[in-house]
This record gives structure tokens, C-alpha cells and sequence, in this order.
């Protein structure tokens, strides 16, 4: 089994790489990398141990091109590459390799909305309907046979594993209203004044919302295929964090549930869609924290009623079940593994 | 003009202090204590210089008792103690001194809504009606009558001040969603192990949400006030911060206003209603930061049309404009002084 | 094989847990604690999925009492309960279990300097000879045939490892000068006014400087092990980080090594003596950092000749290689297990 | 009064601003930059109210050039630029204007030792004698009477103001060996991967340790001043803050002294030379913490005696008394203006 993440520098890319030095069926990676090909991996990851160069014998632990990848024809590629830019550089791969995109490039099957999100068109819009949404839990089947695979966006993994079951039991629908708290390393390992330690701690806030940031219509394609009179209100805000992701949706209950919605009832949905779904803990009205799931591949789930409306809460790892861990799922899931093979499940003291 | 400071070891009480030290118009301070009696005031206090023992000169610096202070006569007392004893113990000082109460006992003037909220009937009922609240920007005129003051709670401070007006003006109503995020002082300056470095450094999540938190009734009967229809559900979330509330707002816009609302009128209501109030920053489509109130009395407010809703976001330093800062801005307030006197107005760089 | 973790809700005893869960070679776990007999661990530790379960069915996820835990008759005891009171409250296990001290109680020998730094005799005096040093890449052999082991505490590991050889060698000598920044978690999870959020966030200052805490005379007596004429300096300090130690040790270089001393001689020392150990990451001329291995069992270790001067940098988490991670490789060699087991070795990204 | 700040988008820069706003002897100030000449005061910095606009009359609160604002004529330049370009920048305005330089330009007299430093020599070696090295509390007398002022890095203000007065006592003497822990504002504001708040939070260290750091032999140079057989290791660290550092000096009591040194004597050399120096703060045998000092122009000083090793301990802000305030703190003294205007001297609660 080799593997081959691009774009290995970010950190993405650099905690995929730590999942699959530890993931059972993986035999080798290919750490792939545009701009510093033939460096060791130690110069771009201080963090990693000697040990891990067991599973780096292809390269003999060097960065490689794109193209060198391609060579080494590698059974499952992850590209961690930027919008736009990935579905292209994933070319040599397509046909010949599965691929899980970490990109947006092919999460939106709507050139329309996704044109109005991104500003030009999905770039390999010919291979959208041979592309799933990745969203683990929810397209499971899907994911089984598809050899090419679009992680789902950090948010919308977060706001749509409460939703979807909900909407598709009828229970609650309309305009949802999301509030979201994200972890700084939703922006990426890139050089920007604003994301400098000095301009983020002790400083929070709200930015893009409403319909602004392009995960806004991610979530609202998902919810609408659900139930096609969802629509979506999307205000994300940065926190003081490296990690994590707090989601708290406000929901109308339908009329024709209401009265007759009970805690028991939420849970009992829950449970039915999400029963063996490993990294789904379904809380209760006991409401999670971000802590609780940092490191792990969960999705912690909670509720409360309030008369007419249901408000639910989820936390993630944006980095993990947001990102680099439901990308080694989705592999997991495609090629029958364990579906937690490599990933962590506890999450921190 | 003689000032108290009663609970002066808190960080509402603390900073208290330190607005008084270098206000133009107050001549002396009584830090008053429970428990620390007859210590000096830099041993509770490692912040501060020398150079404030000039405005200690009654008790020479140290922590005096409620009994002493009310010997003194002070002209004007700050209650920095907590709910359900501030009341009672300031009993000395009413009729005698202006009391400013940082508590909840004066804050909610329906007895029985009280009693939901902090589970007992209000300490001091009798004196209910002789109390307004110090919504410095809202209650001005009542402020400068009144020798009962009651600071308003950090959260309704940063919820209402961009609410009420457009619900004065009829342009939104209805339910209100607010999600807000909260620095961890907000909690105080009392040993607990949920409120440890170590427990919410990385994490973040919801908490008391819908109807359960103690200021959503604080808020709803001043949303009631202003329109008798208005209802609200409020979910606090706290995150990685010293200090600073971020506020996000969700309205409906009456349908009455549907199309008729612009940036321009909404501007122009904020202008109408704020014209010379110093600390409220009306920033337009522009969305504040937390960072850029801290340490500052300021609330600046931004807003959003999102189609049939007004989303509102407003910021501010719960310990300051959510705390003592308003406490000394309705001192002020109530005797004459220049409004800003003793108080920051620009934030952190 | 059965173990058994005494002192279950401290964050030494979550992560012991955290550890045991995914250890390949342990069976059964018992949750042992003094407080909340009876509740499920769920209950104590929200980070932990439930499939945790598989590996607590001795209690059925329960928490039990010391006496209850020792009719189990555990293999392995991990105590991490106070000072003064863990040996006493282990007096169940010693001869039947092998015992893993977490606390100081044994780390001390001679009896003198214990009480010097603890102030009272060590508890069980009549054990301490039986017990050995648990700094495990230098006590291997000791370690393997011992059924008493102290496991070190944080500062003493970030602190030795890289002194040592160069000690043992001759290299190094005279008064070592460390200064040492250390993350809130070495102050447990107890509720204190001095490890609130508010109170370590944006603040570093020293604390018990020069011969004043009590890891001080821990280290003290392993350098004179090595050579009766060391002696130390010691500085901590904390910053507000969650986890991490950074130490940084200044030694004056023997008279008869001076001009001998080059950077490949430094590292062939750490080669002869950490050849084979799997956590010690020398790192040369490079400086580490906390980050690199935030989680891991490691110690990363970098130096820099400065003429008369070495200055040795070491970093370690003190949740894990400075306390549990540890304890569990100290029972990995007890037992002849993979050293590693159970334990991770990369960093964070 | 008009005063111009030049670099004024820099952490430095904007809070020169801030003080020069509130200061009570200045009337107008320039803000001067090279990237964004015309733009408003508030493009750049959303962390200030309207009010600032009164002390921005001429420009209207526009940035303006360099050669726009020596049009003006103002009384004091202030220069928060590059170094190695400072000095040249500075050039419209020496003769003219009291400039008072926040660069290393004019810090290091010894043109052989700053080329050293910085790989070129000092840009103006010709003024080099005109300038003093505006360490307020040290060089009052000379800053009275010169028109270019070197304002000291941040580590060296720190470092030397407790070591300064034993050295010339006598006291200590040989080889300091000095560990400090730097906040993140320290990097400035400009983007650079290893100052995100990702990469820094949850990470210490050292970098540039022993004689590496720019600031080592500004430093070593003032210990030279006092007594020439002084000699520096200095070893800085990064810690997750936004402000402040603490510096830990180890220093050998001089033998001549031994045995006849004691707190009191400690305690009353440093009264003598900071008797009258409001920024000073002498704590004794506690140990300062930078909290205390946070936003303030104090240096906090603690000292422990360890046998023949004195142990020093200071804090500072570092972009007050570390920079800006100083700057500000050499204005007052250069104009006879009371020594603390526009400068706050109480930290954080």
C-alpha cells in the first residue's frame, strides 16, 4: 500500500503524514512538495522522530515533484493543495491512483454556486460526477466506490453531522442560524500580519458571515439535498486557539413535530443514523467542548430544546475530523480498513 | 470627593481601583475588604506602583471594613460584591451615599423574574423602584437622578447597546438569537477547577444556552421594555481570553421595513441614538474585534442585511464597559463629571 | 495483565489512562480514586470515547477504592497521588504488585535531603532501598529488577538527561546554572487563585529560584551521583503554555577538556550513552523547542559551546516523559514489553 | 508642541501614537510612513476611537512622508524603522528636530562591535558622538542635553537596569549569565510562518543563545561601561505572550564581598541610584512577574542571595519601557516634562 501526500509543508499535509507513519495498512508515503524538493523531511517537520523514516523508503525520506510521484504510481494520493489549484495538479493521479481531494475543488457538484463561491468555475468539472462529498458518516456507500474523493470543509463537517439526521426525519427545517468558533489553524501555515500570535491572542470576532464565507454554500448544497427548503445563516468567528471547532445551530422544530419532540426522541434519530459510527458521541443536553475532541477524528454531539426551536451544539478538530482525519476515514472506508486505523479517538487531559 | 471600593480583591474591584487612582475628580479611595482587613493594599494587588498610596491617604493603604468605610461618609460607593449579599451590605451607605452596585440585586426590577433567575426574591425589594439601571448610553437622564445605580451585567451591556435602538425604531422584532463569547474573567477571581489555565487554554464550547443563563432575563426585560413583543434566546460560549465579549446577533426585520432597510438607515438610527456618546463606536458593515476594545469603555457595533434578517455584532471589555468602567461612567454620570473621566477609550495595538 | 492507576482524576492519571487504553500489552485497567467511588469514569474524564470500555471490565467503567483495587491483585500499580501519602496509601501492593510512584515519596534516598525539601522523613524509609530511580534511559538495568520504581519528577528529567553523560565523562563540571520555563499543568489540576486562566495568561516570572524547590535537591543528588563535586543552580519559571518544559543549562567545561571540546565530541558522547534509546532526540546545534514534542515521550536535547561555557538545551512534556509517559515506559522495561508501547513518539505540527 | 512618529504601522509605532495621544504637553502629531502615504489614521489602526483625531490636525489624520513631515518642522521625530535604515531616514530631521531613534543605529558606540552585530557598520558614524544611549534611568543627565537618542533594545533595558548599579558598587563582577523570556510582540508585526499564532502557542525555547543575539553585545557594552573585566552569556526564550519579558541574571558576588553582602545592602544600593525613578520598582527577596508590569513603563526588580551567586530578577513590557514608553519617558527628560506623562504605571489585575 504507498501512499503520496502533496503539499506535505502545511499542516495538513504534515498531520496526514503523522497518521499514516502510524496507520497499520499503510506501507510507504511519498511526501510531495513543490518548492523544496530533494530537502530531508526532518527540515520541514522539527516534531517528527527518526523512527518514522521506516515508512519513507521509497524517497529515502526526500521531497519529491508531483511528477516523480506520479512515477511510484501510489495506490491512495491526498492532495492538501490550495483551492483552485489542486484538481489540476492531481491530473497525472486521476484514473490511476484514488484520490482524496482536501481541497474545495470538487466538494460542490453545482459549477453555478460553486463559481459564485470560488470566482471561476470547478476546474475539472468533467470529473465532478465521478466525485463523492466525503462526509464520512453520511455517504459512507458512496465513499466505497468512488475513486475520487472530496474532503468536506472543516465547518461543514461540524455544522452538518447535527443537522442532516434532523432535516431528514422532518423535525426541523427553515432558516438555520449558525454561530461557529474556529481555531487559528483554519488559515493555513501561511505568512499573513493577521494571523500572527500578537494579532490573535486576546482578540475574537466574527468574519464572513451571513452568506459571505465559502463554506456558507458547501453547508447549504448538503442541507438542501436533505430537505430543499433549507437555508442557512453562517457567522464564523476566530478564537484564541490552535485547534477546534464550536458549532452551535439554532433550528426551528417544525409545527407539525412540535409538542411532540423530546430528548429521547433527538437521541433515538441519532442513534439510528450514526449506530456504528465510531467517532460520533452522541452527548445529550450535556454540551461538548472543543477540548474534549482535540487530536481525535470526533464529531461530539449535543441539544437543547427551547420551545419552538431546537439549538444544537458539535465540536471537532478542525485539523482532524475537519481536515487530514476524515481524509485517512474516507481511505479507510474505500479500501475496507478498520475504519479508525490510524486515527486517535481520546481526546486530551 | 470620597470614594469606596467595596470588594476590592476581585478583578471588577481591582480595576476599580485602578480607574479611581488616576481619576481627575475623585480625592480619596477606601479599599474595603471582608477578609483581608487591616492588610496593604499592594498585597493583594502586585500590579500597582507606589504611587497610588496619594489617593489611600484616609486609611494610609489599607483594606478597611464595611463599618469603617461607612465612618468616612463616602461620597460615592462602588459594591463590587456578590449577588444576593451586595444588596444587604450596603445597607449603610443608602440614603447617605451614591451606591453603584456592580451586582445583580437592583439589575431585574420584577421580583418574580429575579427569583427565576437567582432563585431567591430580590435582597432589597423595597428599594427596587428608587434603583434604575445603569445603561450609561440608554438611561442617561434617570442615571443623573438617581443614587441607586445598578451596573448593568457584561453581557446585556454588549447585547442591548446595538439592539435597542432598531427595536425602538420598529425595524426588527421578534425572537432574537444572540451567540457571544466571553473571556474567562468574566468567571472572576475565585478558585475553581474548570476556570484553571489549564482547563480552557484550547478549548472552547457553549454553555447555560437558550433561556438558562442568569442574564437572559436581564437582557429579555430590556428587549420587553422597549417592545413587549421581543423575545430572546442567548447562548453564551466561553474561549481563550483574558478579557473582551464578542456579541453576534441574529433579528428578524419586520416586515413592515422589508426593502426599506439600507446601511444608510441603519447608520443613521445608531446616530440618532448615540450622537455624543463617546464609547459607542458605530463601525458600519466593518465587523469589531475584541482586541480593539480591550481596556477600553468603548462598545463599538457593526451590522449585516442578510435578506429578511439583521445580523448585529458588537464588542466590548467585559471587565471594563461590562464592569467597572461603566460603574465609573455612571459615577460621572450621576455627578456632572466629564463623561470619560478616568476611563480609556483606545484599544490594544 | 492487569494495572491498576491510583489518583485517577489528576491529569497524570488521565493520561496514564489515556496510555493504558491503547497499550497492546495491557488487559484490564482499574480507575482508582479516593473521592468519587462508584462513578463511571465517563464521568470524570469527558475527553475519553466509550470504547475505552474494552479495557475497564474488571469495574465495569466504575471507579473503585484502593482496598477494593488490591483484591484485583494488579501486576502493575501506577500511583499518582500526593506527596507524603502516596507510600503509605501503596502499602497494599508493595510485595505483591509492582509499584510506579508518580510522587516523590521514593525518589530521594537519602533521607536527610528528603526531609530537607518535603519536611518530614520520606514515608517508608525501610522501602527506599528497595526502590530505585526510575530515569529510565539510566537506570535500565536497575529498573528491570525492581518492583519499587520513583519515577522521576519533570524538571529532574528535562535537567539530567543532557547532563549526565557529559558529567559521567569528565566534560562538564562546577556549579551548573539552569533555568528552567515550565507549562500550568506540573501545578495539577487542583483549585487554585494562581493557576486560573486569568491569572497565567500574558505573564512569566521565576519561582522558587536557586536551592528553594524541591526538584532542586532531586537533581542535586543524581549529578553528585555522577560526580560529588557538582552542584546546581536552579531557576524555574512558568509561561503560559498548557504542557511543555524548556530547560536551559549553563556548565563551565573542565580545565583539562578545555580546547578538547568540539561539537562531533559532545554528540559521539550522547551516541555511546543513548545509542538504542528511541526518546532521546539529539539534536546537535539545533536549539528544540517545546512544540516538537509536545504529547511524545521524548527528550530533545541540543547544546552550544560558548569558550569556557556549555550551554544544554533539553525539552520535554512534562505530562509524559515528565511524569506518565515515563511511568509507562518504566513498566515497558519492568516487563520486557516494547519500550515504546503505548507510547508516541512524534511531535506536534 | 508638534512631534512626528515615523513607522507608524509597527506595534512600536502605533503605541508611540497611543501615548503621544494622551500625553499632556504635546499638541499635534505626524504620522509618517512609506507604504501607505495617504491614507486615514483608522486604515491602519482599528483599535482607536474618533476622539484621537484632535492631536492630527495637521495632517488631518492622513499618513504622510517622510519629506512631507520635515515640511512641518517638528519638535521631536520619533524613529520606529529598520535597522541599518533608520539612521539614514533620519536625516531631513538631525539638526533640525530632537530625534529620538527606537532602531540599533545609534545604539552601540564601538563601530567594530555593532558592524559585528549587524554586518555593516553604523550607518551615521559621524553623529555616533553627538548621540546617548537614552537608558532613562542611567544616562538622565546626557539625554537632557543631546538631540539624537539611541532608545535601548528591549532585552537590554530589561537586563541592565538591576545589574547596572551592583556592577558599580563593585558587588558582582566576572561572567553574568543571563536567561530572559520574551513575548511574541518582540518579532514585530510583519508576516513571517514562525510568528503565527499556530507555530507559537504552546511552544517555548531558545534561540540565539550565549553571544548569537544582537542584544548581547548591546548589553555587554554597558556592563564594559561599568566595569571593563564584565562579560556576557545571554540566552533569550519565546513564550506564548503577547507583552512582556522576565530576565533571571546569575552573577558571582565579587569575593572581596562575600560574607558582608545582605538584602538590606542590596536593597540600599539600588535606593540610592533609583531614589526619585518613578519607573522603578525595588520588590526585594519577591519575585517580579510581568503581569505586573503589562502595559506599563516600570522595570519590577527582585534579587535572591544563593551563597556566592547573586540571582537578579526583572520584568518589563517590552513595547513600553522596552520601547515605545521609553521613548516617550526621553522625551520627557530631553523637554523637562514631567517624567511619567503620558505614560501609565500600573499593570494588570
Amino acid at each position: 500500500m504507498k501512499t503520496a501526500v502533496l503539499g506535505v509543508s502545511g499542516y495538513t499535509g504534515l498531520l496526514l503524514m503523522r497518521m499514516l507513519y502510524s496507520h497499520p495498512d499503510v506501507d510507504d508515503i511519498l511526501p510531495v512538495t513543490s518548492s523544496r524538493i530533494g530537502e530531508d523531511i526532518c527540515s520541514i517537520d522539527h516534531g517528527i522522530a527518526g523512527a518514522v523514516k521506516e515508512k519513507l523508503t521509497l524517497t529515502g525520506g526526500k521531497l519529491i515533484s508531483i511528477a516523480d510521484a506520479a512515477e511510484f504510481k501510489p495506490d491512495v494520493v491526498f492532495a492538501a493543495l490550495p483551492h483552485l489549484k489542486s484538481a489540476d495538479l492531481c491530473a497525472p493521479f486521476f484514473g490511476r491512483s484514488i484520490v482524496i481531494d482536501l481541497s474545495a475543488d470538487f466538494r460542490i457538484k453545482d459549477a453555478h454556486i460553486f463559481k459564485k463561491a470560488y470566482g471561476e468555475k470547478p476546474p475539472r468539472e468533467d470529473l465532478l460526477d465521478k466525485s463523492v462529498y466525503g462526509l464520512c458518516e453520511w455517504y459512507r456507500d458512496e465513499i466505497k466506490n468512488s475513486d475520487i474523493i472530496a474532503n468536506p470543509g472543516c465547518y461543514p463537517t461540524a455544522v452538518l453531522l447535527p443537522i442532516l439526521p434532523l432535516v431528514k426525519e422532518g423535525i426541523i427545517g427553515g432558516t438555520v442560524i449558525t454561530n461557529a468558533i474556529s481555531g487559528i489553524s483554519g488559515g493555513g501555515k501561511k505568512a499573513a500580519v493577521n494571523m500572527l500570535y500578537t494579532e490573535r491572542t486576546e482578540n475574537t470576532g466574527a468574519y464572513l458571515p451571513g452568506k459571505s464565507h465559502r463554506h456558507q454554500p458547501e453547508i447549504e448544497a448538503e442541507l438542501k439535498n436533505a430537505d430543499a427548503a433549507m437555508d442557512l445563516l453562517f457567522t464564523p468567528h476566530l478564537a484564541p486557539l490552535k485547534r477546534g471547532i464550536a458549532a452551535t445551530s439554532c433550528a426551528g422544530i417544525k409545527n407539525s413535530k412540535a409538542g411532540g419532540i423530546s430528548n429521547e426522541k433527538i437521541r433515538s434519530v441519532y442513534d439510528a443514523y450514526y449506530r456504528g459510527s465510531l467517532f460520533i458521541s452522541v452527548k445529550g443536553t450535556e454540551i461538548p467542548q472543543t477540548k474534549d475532541v482535540w487530536g481525535t477524528n470526533r464529531c461530539d454531539i449535543g441539544w437543547r430544546i427551547e420551545n419552538r426551536h431546537l439549538l444544537l451544539f458539535s465540536v471537532i478538530d478542525n485539523l482532524v475530523k475537519g481536515a487530514s482525519g476524515q481524509a485517512v476515514q474516507n481511505m479507510n472506508i474505500r479500501l475496507g480498513f478498520r475504519e479508525s486505523a490510524g486515527l486517535r479517538i481520546n481526546g486530551e487531559v
